[in-house]
């Protein structure tokens, strides 16, 4: 069993980053608080537009306006609920792809009620959490610890095949696409299954970086034409590395600096906007198994 | 027909903002979650108080002790549309201006209910938008794709002076100031109308510009002495300039750094902090048009 | 009456550095929508783990996993009222340590009776606001000017004894500890009483130092092993002479490169990453009144 650096994945995020730049995608974000605004400027950043809207009076006409749904439940209120649910349906009732990010989920039987009602009643077509909240999405005993992935669910790529197995059969129950994050990154459709080795520690010293992942993947599925699985899943996985790059990007800035953490959101931001096909195709870190 | 530089409009701009330091005005927003940070660093970081307050149990208060009241309708809520309408009644009675930002208007139909709601109910003093949302406010047919203007909707200094008639309609028929912003700007006390050619497109690729320049909007209204038309057209004017000049300043940073989005911000909200009266005087590009 | 640096209070404060390092305390934090994400990158960059949650079907259970609990009322929403009393009531059968952050106490009748049903029935372990806060929760006339400290009730090392007074009855009356921002920090546990110098003007230059500040004060209580008055006294002083430090330095940084607010708000979150016991071992300054 070797992880192999896979030349078709690398082939497709590139023309999933040139897309996202032709096409403009508008994508409607039902998101937290926390990190609202980071989440519309990482969507401006990488060449789309952001909207954001809750009231339950509007949702379903900005949804319909829109080429992807994103949900977050990183902040829950009882009307966001309701709005979340209403915009998905309308959602899935378009053929506009939905991206589910179940922050927290583990750590509250709140949140893992509020993912399960949009599991089930909505239907995703991508699910984007930290292993703990996978597991807890699965059923596992909770490990989650607040909003991060506890250190026992740490997968590195030394670890990503045992741990992917859990990740493509949970894309096979759900019948959607899951997406990883961890050092390593795990994507799988239920069928085929990608590890994302592009990132940076310092990614999980800023609020934000995973929802603004979820918001990227909510562009990159907004940009995809024929929205088959296999299209989707390239377009997740192009979404992980663009943030993976733009994390190792702005490591390298703020070491030059001897800078922190804020200068590191700064360049994250700039690196967004700043990588193109060229930077994707020379430095994405997409793996397949090949055992 | 020609656009000509008015030595008039800027030394009143220039007036604004020493108006502004000296008084240091608190600025009441009810406005959306994306931006509201950005907001009341902006407020602050040109010289004036920002205070962010909608429980229906205390906005009236708030607007009393403030001298602008922003209301802005970028995430609607239903509380805070109630919330709106009980403080710009308020500020009416007690004579402070109100600035609208009709977010989004012309997307959903609840935009512009709300929108015109508040127009009705509360007659605000400064109309500030975007020429998609100015043109469905007028009940032209939506051209408003998400947030942004659309592209058809784009003024530039060629086209302005035919784009402004409609402007100049709108303040005259809801009798109030219209500030429409593009890649020319376009402000109108439905007397006057003056194009402010400063800005740069990079701040269309940071969320919350165009609320910012509403909230500096109304920081200038705020510091307005006597509360005439003309004076509040001229502390508008001086609002677009100073936004304008940010965004000049903030891209010329990135160029050198060959940097990104992310640093735009940063060097944005700088410029905020360091333009003066001098700054203004040399490079403030406002017009009238002399036919 | 003289102020002499207290060697105990600097070592102490060394000590609660170290102790967030190595313990990691997660903070719940329900606060408000202009300041949090800066709270949750503030807590991140010191080196804790922010989580931030306000629906009351859940805030009781994020409780309970947490260290400390930072109850902020600058956005006040009926709903949101609600949930800091519930999560309030848990911390304390639970020990775990509550923070109070009145923002905007004194402004209007609202915040001030939150205030009060807070401090009765909740009975906050510690209490950050600025001077008029502080002065409005006793019952003093409100010179609150908005969320920013009226001149009037300006603390400078000169006149901070005698501010330190009210400071220190309060402490007592309310059975608690309050640290009260100015030029001058004063913080007591109604026993002793310490005065933090360090700082910079500019942080009233951006939205949120004071929030950051006490969901810094909740990380350093967090930390805190047994949690006796003396000990989260200590750890208050050191979260105040660390968002202190970080004021200085950050101002350092924006006057080198001639920059602004911007700057200075990534450059702060760089030096709350950035500090370690080293520096604040040579550059806190914690006083006592030796008289």
């Amino acid at each position: 069993m070797t992880l192999e650096l896979s030349e078709k994945a690398n082939e497709k995020a590139v023309e999933s980053l040139a897309n996202v730049k032709q096409t403009v995608p508008l994508v409607h974000c039902i998101t937290n608080r926390v990190t609202i605004t980071d989440c519309a400027n990482g969507i401006l950043a990488c060449g789309a537009a952001p909207i954001m809207a809750e009231d339950v009076r509007e949702v379903e006409d900005i949804t319909s306006i829109s080429q992807a749904l994103v949900l977050n439940i990183g902040t829950l209120m009882p009307l966001q609920i309701e709005a979340m649910l209403k915009a998905g349906k309308k959602a899935k009732q378009l053929g506009i792809p939905v991206i589910l990010d179940p922050v927290g989920a583990g750590a509250t039987r709140l949140r893992d009620e509020v993912s399960k009602q949009i599991i089930d009643e909505v239907k995703p077509d991508i699910i984007r959490g930290n292993m703990s909240e996978i597991r807890a999405l699965y059923g596992f005993a909770g490990h989650t610890k607040g909003v991060e992935a506890a250190a026992s669910d740490a997968v590195t790529l030394q670890n990503a095949v045992d741990a992917a197995v859990i990740v493509k059969e949970m894309a096979e129950k759900f019948d959607c696409i899951i997406g990883a994050t961890g050092e390593a990154d795990i994507l799988s459709d239920g069928k085929t299954t990608y590890f994302v080795g592009n990132g940076h520690p310092m990614l999980c010293k800023i609020t934000g970086s995973g929802c603004v992942l979820s918001a990227l993947t909510g562009v990159y599925a907004g940009a995809v034409g024929e929205k088959s699985k296999e299209n989707l899943l390239h377009a997740t996985v192009a979404a992980f590395v663009l943030s993976g790059l733009a994390g190792e990007y702005a490591y390298a800035e703020v070491e030059k600096m001897k800078a922190g953490t804020g200068t590191f959101h700064t360049k994250y931001m700039d690196a967004l906007n700043l990588i193109d096909t060229e930077d994707m195709k020379q430095n994405a870190k997409i793996y397949v198994n090949e055992d």
